[in-house]
């Protein structure tokens, strides 16, 4: 396809984004926004305290920048730069945050900590917040869908690329730039959008959350004043798409769909393991349940996912709690056990020893089913009677019933946050549920630092 | 190649590059080193001035940062992190910064503007300076090796990408880490180098410069404080040469050769032009001199470059300023009729309609040798009596002779930095011409600011 006939892909997307009012928001869109907010919320506190935010915000905040933002799970304020790479990597070190599998990768980590700081920073009211983090959700998404799946499969971590052109939407958004300014904003994020997947299992994971959050609100911001990029630079020849990937869908980018279509796919994480183990550990869980049986009843396992879980979460033998998280058969094996798989200290490296999960580990066998949807998988066991029990769960799919999924969504936070803020908790679950109206985000993001 | 079998690049650069010491360097390396700073200051000082520029500026400096380093050809300081940003956008504003084939990109915009804010913030000698740079300039080149061609044929603008690296290696030596964590700087700065070739022509263009400088710098900080990356982010599955080029070359990368063998290959730009029009212009320079013919006995031009340049430089009929300094046409015209080719207020709109620059220019026929070298020209011309002439120039080999080389930077230094500071420059020109020993950097700094 040469240049003039690549159809105008982030113009498109500038002109949808930039014409989202609240007002006109699918109540659903708003409900599922909100359930974004509070489990970054939710994830970013207790992710504070890992090891990368604080290196980076020490570094960061040596600088002595102007307190204009808040540091989520932290006691400090900084610049709403640093506030966007500081909150952004905490919001990922937990790797406990959404998904959406038009990204192939984490949406609110990517789109919130720089359009909170900016929200912060300006005094934007709730309703803006919600309203702008919607235009970044859809032209992530919409991004990530032209260069889907090859950008990620080459080894782009779409989470920092697409996730920067995303930030730059959902900032431009608040900003109230208009259509042609909000391209160019897109422009410098695509121009700063990086991110390694081969990184996976360093610091530089999360930090790429980080980046992408900060190359949003910087493009937005030297947009605003005059900042000149290409209005084409998804599309254009040697642009984002030519660069980073084999596949260009731009009908996949501009299909007409409510404003819903993609954040109604958002898909939450209740375990804290690799998403690709989700679906198998509901599959486990309601064996269990269905089965009645007790972990030393079983006496075979057998899973079925898709071929891409080989390349992502299956380690044989965890010997460590992070490699626990990437094993199928381990994760399967504690569903099937009855153990949590939710809680982030569950993941020790002591729980790969244990005899019981062990046993039950080295039973199970593995089949990759071509042409299986991403996140699905099938789990069969049989019991010492004889019985035998299947089970299947699609986590590709989102939950369909946004009351269940708050109430699942508020417990989670309540897990994660309580062990942080204490008494505090409720109130700020409070105000992040009813999140909305004329009223800035300050006295939020007070409720969720640390006392000094 | 699979994983295993990769060379250990990466590692490979962090030993050579960790192990350099000042009092081991040849001679010419030093010299070269010291006229690629004069170099870089002649072009950052005017460079300030640029919209891009003050537009970052006022972005930046708006978040109040400690001021712990200067900005070059400006009146504010502000933290290592802007400054980097900001003199590196400004080093490359006027695009007449210096060159090297093994990148194909720019060195010294790349790597000097972090390293230079750490010196000044570290307090560090000038001799540790000039280390650091010859260290950053080796380890950018050599990963320019690795991954060229295609890398820059793809679309990459290697001189941030490439520059990424090169510029953590620099930090990386100033703070004097050792090789293994040398190795995870670059890994850091791997992940985060990004820069769209399909940029040029707009404000991202320079801000790649300094977000390659700027990379660097908070790369080469975080892992000295403990950050984590992959020690192997070069040649990686998935990392950055595999996501990022078609070409692999160890061998090129870990050529053994001393440590002048890249710097020595550093080409400076004479001309306010792109440098694939600087062997034409050079080779007109000479037809005039060796003809002796005014402008208006030349009958017919005929210019033959590599493809490349077709590319790049070959708008046949220039509009603005700009487009001039991207038509080799109206650059060897120039250069017969005895124009200034250096200033940078040369390139106005108005250039490109006089009639005796139109006359030369629509004249001139170019044709596109396969094979050539990258910024080779030849040139030939026919007088009106009948004469023909040819001259040739190749700008891909640097000036052996190096007191040459330095009487040109100074001229060029002078013309370009005394309409800024006047008096000033030749005082800043004695600071920069004698680098070295043990004093610090940062009355050079102060006499590189703009008085308030």
């Amino acid at each position: 396809m040469i240049a003039s006939e690549r159809p105008p892909v982030t113009r498109w997307l500038a002109e949808r984004a930039s014409a989202i009012r609240f007002a006109d928001l699918p109540p659903a869109a708003v409900t599922v926004a909100r359930q974004c907010i509070l489990d970054w919320f939710a994830v970013t506190i207790p992710g504070a305290a890992e090891p990368a935010v604080q290196i980076l915000s020490e570094e960061l905040l040596s600088d002595g920048a102007r307190p204009a933002a808040s540091l989520v799970g932290q006691s400090g304020r900084s610049s709403a730069m640093n506030a966007a790479l500081i909150n952004g990597t905490a919001s990922h070190a937990l790797d406990f945050d959404d998904v959406n599998m038009a990204i192939l990768g984490h949406p609110t980590v990517a789109l919130l900590p720089g359009l909170l700081a900016l929200a912060e920073e300006t005094g934007a009211s709730q309703d803006d917040l919600l309203a702008a983090f919607v235009a970044g959700y859809e032209v992530a998404c919409r991004t990530g869908a032209l260069m889907s799946p090859s950008h990620y499969g080459h080894g782009f971590h779409a989470t920092s690329t697409v996730g920067s052109v995303g930030a730059a939407a959902a900032c431009a958004h608040l900003l109230k730039l208009d259509a042609e300014t909000s391209a160019i904003a897109y422009g410098i994020a695509a121009t700063k959008a990086s991110g390694l997947k081969s990184m996976f299992g360093t610091m530089c994971k999360p930090l790429h959350a980080g980046m992408a959050a900060q190359n949003g609100l910087l493009a937005a911001r030297l947009a605003a004043k005059g900042f000149t990029s290409r209005p084409d630079a998804l599309e254009a020849p040697q642009g984002l798409a030519a660069t980073q990937s084999a596949d260009f869908n731009p009908d996949e980018a501009m299909r007409d769909a409510p404003l819903d279509h993609h954040i109604a796919n958002n898909l939450f994480k209740y375990h804290a393991a690799c998403y690709l183990t989700h679906g198998a550990i509901e599959a486990g869980k309601a064996l269990r349940e269905k089965s009645a049986a007790s972990s030393n009843a079983i006496q075979s396992i057998e899973i079925r996912v898709p071929p891409v879980a080989d390349r992502v979460c299956n380690i044989a033998k965890p010997q460590t709690g992070l490699e626990a998280k990437f094993s199928l058969r381990l994760t399967v094996a504690m569903a099937l056990a009855g153990r949590d798989t939710s809680g982030i200290a569950t993941y020790a490296d002591e729980l790969t020893r244990e005899p019981e999960l062990v046993r039950l580990r080295d039973m199970a066998s593995i089949e990759f089913v071509d042409g299986y949807p991403e996140a699905k998988a099938d789990v069969a066991i049989t019991t010492a009677d004889g019985r035998h029990f299947t089970a299947s769960h699609d986590a590709g799919v989102a939950d369909s019933d946004l009351v269940r999924q708050g109430r699942k969504l508020e417990a989670k936070f309540d897990a994660l946050v309580e062990p942080v803020l204490g008494a505090a908790t409720a109130t700020l679950r409070a105000a992040l549920t009813g999140l909305g109206g004329d009223a800035g985000v300050s006295a939020i993001m007070k409720l969720a630092g640390r006392a000094q």
